[in-house]
């Protein structure tokens, strides 16, 4: 078994990486670690997972190097770089699921995180990615670096055209639209039921640091991609899930029909990315409602004829394969284990 | 008191109609329309409407001249364009809600609206826009169309900028979201509560005729200055109310500390439109959680830094200001009443 | 014109009223009270109500007696009971929305507002009750106390059978069931979007003080006719509206046959009560959905043949009927206008 | 690997057995029956199943005999009724969802389900109940009923009274809360989401059958028991789970201290079943929303001191523990693997 612990275990990733520890074969989870709630059992912190695991949140210090083989940061991206520090070269993985780590490009890094102070030597450290997309990286790497829930859904909506078909993308314009999970569970008056329910929220109509990681991600796998890219962000009125629209001018001429093969491609032998047809079953897809409580990424590419738009849509539970499920998916690749062990849950839908 | 007929009185909007006409000072309901639930009283079609109005579900006929100052046809576009045939000349104001006689140019209604046949002279007759667009041509007009409830929006969204500064739009992206009574009440499995609920349903990611009827608006209002026009709808997990974002890049330089002073000074003396910083209340605005119930259309206006895109968002429950509501407006211009009078209600928020 | 102050101006509760004042051709808003956000417009506090009254928050001082003739607190229970004492014998009507007046009984008020100390003898001056059933009592009436939301759909759906019938209830539980407005909008965990969507909240299983509020009104209304009387309240997943279900045991035979009848003679000449068929519209009611936005009570009475149970259904809009409007109905009578005026709003259905 | 069937292949509960046999490690998935949907795959049918299985639908006929260890028939009670016929002696084992064969005593069958004729023979060979409830009847049962949703949650809740502390109770009302799954899928306007979402929908106020069915079940355990016990239900505004509330006065003397004691020890061993109390952790419980995709019936006892009442409450996931889970978890005893397999997913919270 491959001993795991979990820091930033109170907030909603910390727990959905609690239940998909515990619902795999090869992971045990013997570490919680947190600067609130010092003390509480998983039970207390959420309500669903009623379980007896024999671990309470205890603060993060060096020792806890003996008890993990591997630990995941479900922390904000300040405490992670901090953490990333502190636990470097004394635990055998180290897998960070906030932004500290994931911009490559430092003066990118300062504009979106300029918050954010990381040793350097650490960034380089870091394989950074969609699981899907950078291979053999994972494989015994000590530090993982993993995208947030947009940059993940965006990344694999525009890699097959840029890394797959090699085109030119003049102009990318990003419609992301998330249910009210993606912020965490933030005691904030706008995100209390009454204001946030039945809403559409234009949270982030502009500067979207989700673009600037995706940019510069797809940049340094292939330069020169991609010209334009931005970013808008909407709150809409469910828990969990995420679509991103990406609206795509190539800069260049290409063939529409080549479209749907490419993504088919692109993505073959990769069980948790499944490119659909937009009418191929009872309801329009990709729909984040289709895929809740999975790894699954859906994914649909569509070419608008009237003005050469192509249309990517993904849709993702921003819980499980937008944050907690890859993070996982990422440490069955590092340890050489299954992808799918542990993730094979199938959508809960309707639900 | 004027008289009004409502003709697809069992619809959603139908509904809607009833209640703002039961409200209006200057309006009294004298004919409720329909092919269906012939006999029927308002309170059997519309749960909350438990009024007693004197009137039950009729086939239109000539005969219903005698009884109407004004028809409201709620009805599917080819049965509006056969009601108009009827009715007009023998009606002294007939406002149609439907798609049947948006579209000025001919070629494109045939595109967008292949199976509604229309008269022609009839089309030439119909004054047609955003009542806050099209100014004085409302007054003693004989035959009214209405814009859909999001060309309602779009149109509100770019008018000042190609109306107003006279910029030209090279293109334009726009993204609408829209709650489950924006495809009326029809019985589809997609429509049901566990299907649509939580969903974010991707139902027209390319070609939606909307995006049609706003370029024809736009072009015939000042020619040239749109290049393309792309929209993409999506159903969220609400009832009332949309967003629509539109994505805008101007084909020529401008002053973005221009645009907020532009939008003020273009609704200037229009009540109905609210133009509003993202930032001025509680929570983000526009969303039409926040316009719930009212006749306001809610417009931000924003500058995209990175790559000079120009956002602007508007928000307007679809059944008020993107149906019945813009509808009373209308005859309320039509019959040269206060445009307010009978849609002075406050949103009703939050709910 | 009546000069209207609303002290509690940001809660939900104050937001409502505003709505209503400004919506009311005899009312004028003139004072803004609050202990919080001194120096904000309505438009800040409250996203929908973009309106310019020329009022700002301001702490409540004597000095406002100069500037009202009535003054609605929407205040906790502990600040209505400080400024009752503040504002009575300074203001014409003072209208209480909160619980430290709603209990006569000494005994019962500690037992359920432990913490709200009251002035004695102005316990005695309020007048208090749902307007329906407190006649002319209202009429010029200095200081007014109004019933909970629950307490008021609970007390409007037995009233008929004890005030009306005459019937012993020997034992009566009800079941209540609120959206997320009911409780405010407190910054709490458990409010937030993520935790109260698709929730069914058993938040006061046992021991609900509204209980106390409706037992202790329709004893001292008829004595003796209530044996025992409990009630659990359940948040479930939307915002605004509630359903009270009462199941009655009678303590006496009865003919169920008379129980519609009762019903429809007991709220005789009383518009916002509508005495409902179960089946009489589309959808069941009552159901809070129907009437969203308005000061209607729905009310179903039923009789299961199985066990002799009465089953009594209840349906407001808990931010209208069950506070501001009932507020706004109270004081057309005390100051002797038409009970309905400024409250004519139809529901906002589906939405 | 245990061959399985599903017949009602295309509904909910349908779909809810694909997944959890697809994630059952002894399951093996070999026939979907159905009268519609011929020849269409799971992924047609069911949008987050994109899984290739290699059965589609068929009709069912004697020859499936062949092919399958054990079926299951999500059908209406007719059906089922007709299919038990068809496949007793014919198939290991039937499981039937349906209410065909719930209530033993013939009159109480007739008034609940009068449209419902079945075969006397087999009525007395099924094996009937949770199977909590039910022990070791269930080991090589070949004909096996299970309660419904709202049956398997009053059941569980009143056992421990009846079956445990061996109480009277004298009258017991139930109010039922319930998503839009509840109700299938079925093409109704009522459950068009524009009706649905918002609402407290009284659908069965009086006479619902699922208290017949607990009813018939506790009696036969131990007879003498229950009094009176009337159920009302109501359809809420999420899509999964269910919460029963049970008001219960017992006809004897009772020490309510040992009542949290009696549900501990009544289901200790009995892991899908969980004691609660109701502040244990972030959230009152128990709530529906809190077991979402898991096999878990959370149960919670209280005492109303007032009145002496007895609050029984009890939340569960209608598709999985109320239908599907439950299917699973009795062949899972009846074929004598572990009780948990392939049921040991934890919740998906929040969602």
């Amino acid at each position: 078994m491959i001993r795991a612990g979990v820091v930033g275990a109170s907030g909603l990733a910390g727990g959905e990486l609690i239940r998909l520890i515990t619902q795999h074969p090869e992971l045990e989870l013997t570490f919680l670690g947190g600067s609130t709630s010092i003390g509480k059992r998983p039970a207390e912190l959420h309500p669903g997972l009623r379980l007896d695991l024999g671990v309470t949140v205890q603060p993060v210090t060096e020792e806890i190097a003996d008890r993990v083989d591997v630990v995941f940061l479900a922390t904000p991206a300040p405490v992670s770089a901090e953490l990333a520090a502190l636990l470097a070269d004394r635990v055998p993985a180290v897998v960070d699921l906030s932004g500290a780590f994931r911009i490559r490009t430092p003066e990118l890094h300062d504009r979106w995180y300029p918050k954010v102070k990381r040793r350097a030597d650490l960034v380089d450290r870091f394989v950074y990615g969609v699981p899907e997309l950078i291979g053999d990286r994972l494989v015994d790497a000590p530090l993982i670096s993993l995208p947030g829930c947009y940059a993940t859904a965006i990344t694999l909506s525009l890699a097959p055209l840029t890394l797959g078909l090699g085109l030119n993308l003049k102009t990318v314009v990003v419609d992301g639209k998330s249910g009210s999970s993606g912020g965490g569970a933030q005691l904030r008056t706008g995100e209390l039921h009454p204001y946030r329910n039945g809403a559409i929220t234009p949270y982030a109509p502009t500067g979207h640091r989700h673009a600037g990681e995706v940019r510069d991600f797809l940049e340094q796998a292939r330069p020169g991609k991609i010209g334009s890219l931005s970013m808008s962000a909407y709150g809409v009125s469910h828990v969990r899930g995420l679509l991103t629209s990406s609206y795509v001018f190539a800069g260049q001429e290409f063939d529409p029909r080549e479209l749907q093969r490419a993504y088919l491609r692109f993505y073959k032998g990769h069980p948790f990315v499944r490119v659909r047809r937009h009418t191929e079953t009872l309801i329009p897809v990709p729909d984040p409602h289709v895929v809740l409580g999975s790894n699954f990424c859906d994914v649909t590419v569509m070419h608008d004829e009237d003005d050469g738009r192509i249309v990517v849509l993904a849709a993702l539970d921003n819980l499980v394969k937008g944050a907690a499920g890859q993070a996982v998916q990422a440490v069955n690749k590092r340890f050489g284990l299954p992808e799918e062990m542990g993730l094979t849950m199938q959508p809960v839908m309707p639900a």
